[in-house]
């Protein structure tokens, strides 16, 4: 099968390995219809039951009740940036952001760019986003209130969630949906783009509370109204097939091999412990995030210098540890420890740290 | 490896067997990066060369010179329905449409949400869309004009794209993109959802003409301009991976194995007369596009009654010909006869319908 390496890449992202090969072997006749996945029709009973079981396993992992709608929408996260405004903007109400970081930027120029009373009631940007604002306070006034619950380039994490006195809550959870059981009532809409948690790239999974569905203005673009894909099970046009299937698949080992959220809670928090424990007792790597701030997805740390971070980044990549670059915007190195990343590649990647440490320290 | 059958699906639709095995033999390591394809980040020089490949293939086979630029965006053509009123539409010009069917009609419908003067300047409604209007003419004035080249529907089909005064044409090829070759000159905007001949679905490809980019505006959302595809190589976010990855194979066999779109048109050509003349010369089978008008992708055709069509579709599945039903909308039968799919499924199929109609006829 070739080599595999330990993949810490921010999204696209590791798969799990037991999905890849499920993929593999049914790839050119898929449950014995004689066609590959990428060649049935999405009208087909075949691809009926993937998106339905998609959905279903979503539904049981996160615990959502039938207030509750699994949509699949493309255009990643960023799109989402645009639709959330312009569909659950109510008139004469503002809409309220916390920013903590590049993403949260993001979804507040979409929403000015629609011209709303955009009020940002929370910020760690006076600390270059190090940190989870906790010193605020929502007016219950607002439309929605919009949320990053985990920053993937700046390496922070909502512990919990956000207060917003009844302000139904709109996060973006894109870098660590389906890592930790979580409580969906504040929650009008929750998007995630699928390339880190739960699949490849090109699809963005939304759960939004169906009573959010009667804000949808009628005049806006049919294929930017969630009421399209409410109504019509997601496929108004023909989905991105293949990334809904291979959802479908990890959600399955996610439910069935791992147990549910609650255990993949339980080894996240251990393998982000064994990495921040090793970083905190080192004097040569530095963590960039404030410690109650940590995302258990997103580890970024620095090293003494910059050469010494390409090195660490391109002598980690020999030995098959892949991804450890940070995000172009910000520099340094990052370790994506994502569901499908394993405690074992974790464990290597200490070892490695190690010894280069013990090298060029 | 499994059964393979026949596959006349109208999209998503058979893909060439030599590229579906290339993708199985290396899903879980690509090109020796010890990931899966979709797993590598699509920032790195595995996806950059994937892109770039995709990009120069589709240039070269269209004869595309740098007046044009290719794009890929998700949410397949019914998202540009509504991007390109947005784009591309000028302060106090009309915008032109011919309507051909269900999809043309869906396109008029996006426009006119948008409140624009949205001109139908032709039609074939009157005779349900079973054929392609002549009777027509443009009066120069309009932003661009909308036709849909290829009814994947009503199985009808452009042989010779409309006149329009120097008005640039936009076009929906989704059916029928690289299926011939073209003048992509009066071109203002060429659209394709990739699940009919380029690959699978979740993905459109856009070619437009660079000076079409002047036209729009700033004040829209980020990810739903023109431009923001167009300066970030299509990666402002990260693009559906795994489609354009196909896209790229496909085209790579379209070039490479085929020998070019000179090549696959005479392929095409010989594939439909097969089928069309052995309707015509049947007295059992009925086509429902105008003789002049047929669509050399979608062959649409009745049987004596719909309890026949039903038994007609069932039967053929039994004999490994699949996706022979007609769209929910219309009834009866269609074969799609795309790119991938052979002479010997278009051969096998006719020896179906003769045996088919000896029996029941």
């Amino acid at each position: 099968m070739g080599k595999r390496i330990y993949n810490f890449n921010a999204g696209p992202a590791a798969l799990p390995l037991p999905v890849l090969e499920e993929i593999r072997d049914e790839f050119l006749d898929y449950k014995g219809s004689g066609m590959s996945i990428t060649e049935v029709s999405h009208r087909s009973k075949w691809f009926d039951n993937v998106i339905n079981e998609a959905i279903e396993r979503a539904k049981r992992l996160l615990g959502l009740d039938d207030n509750f709608q699994v949509l699949f929408i493309q255009g990643g996260a960023s799109l989402q940036f645009c639709m959330i405004p312009m569909n659950l903007a109510i008139k004469d109400r503002p809409v309220d952001y916390i920013n903590t970081g590049t993403w949260s930027t993001k979804a507040i120029k979409e929403a000015e760019i629609q011209g709303l009373d955009v009020r940002v009631i929370a910020s760690s940007e006076d600390k270059n986003f190090s940190y989870i604002p906790r010193d605020f306070e929502s007016d219950g006034k607002a439309a929605y209130l919009h949320f990053t619950s985990n920053n993937t380039i700046k390496g922070t994490q909502w512990a919990k969630f956000p207060e917003s006195k009844g302000v139904p809550l709109v996060s973006d959870m894109s870098s660590d949906f389906m890592s930790r059981p979580m409580d969906i009532n504040p929650f009008g809409l929750i998007y995630a783009g699928a390339q880190k948690n739960i699949g490849p790239s090109g699809t963005a999974m939304v759960i939004i509370r169906k009573e959010m569905l009667e804000r949808v203005p009628d005049n806006i673009p049919t294929m930017l109204k969630y009421s399209t894909f409410a109504e019509k099970n997601s496929m108004f046009n023909t989905p991105c097939c293949f990334v809904i299937y291979t959802i479908s698949l990890v959600l399955r080992w996610l439910e069935e091999t791992v147990g549910g959220l609650i255990e993949m809670e339980k080894i996240n928090k251990e393998k982000a412990k064994i990495l921040y424990d090793f970083i905190d007792n080192s004097g040569f790597y530095r963590g960039t995030a404030d410690p109650d701030s940590r995302s258990l997805m997103n580890v970024t740390f620095r090293l003494p210098n910059e050469d010494l971070e390409k090195k660490f980044v391109d002598e980690a990549l020999k030995e098959n540890m892949g991804g450890l670059k940070g995000h172009r915007s910000v520099g340094g190195c990052r370790a994506s420890i994502y569901n499908a990343t394993g405690i074992e590649a974790v464990k290597a990647l200490v070892e490695f740290m190690t010894e280069f440490e013990r090298r060029e320290g």
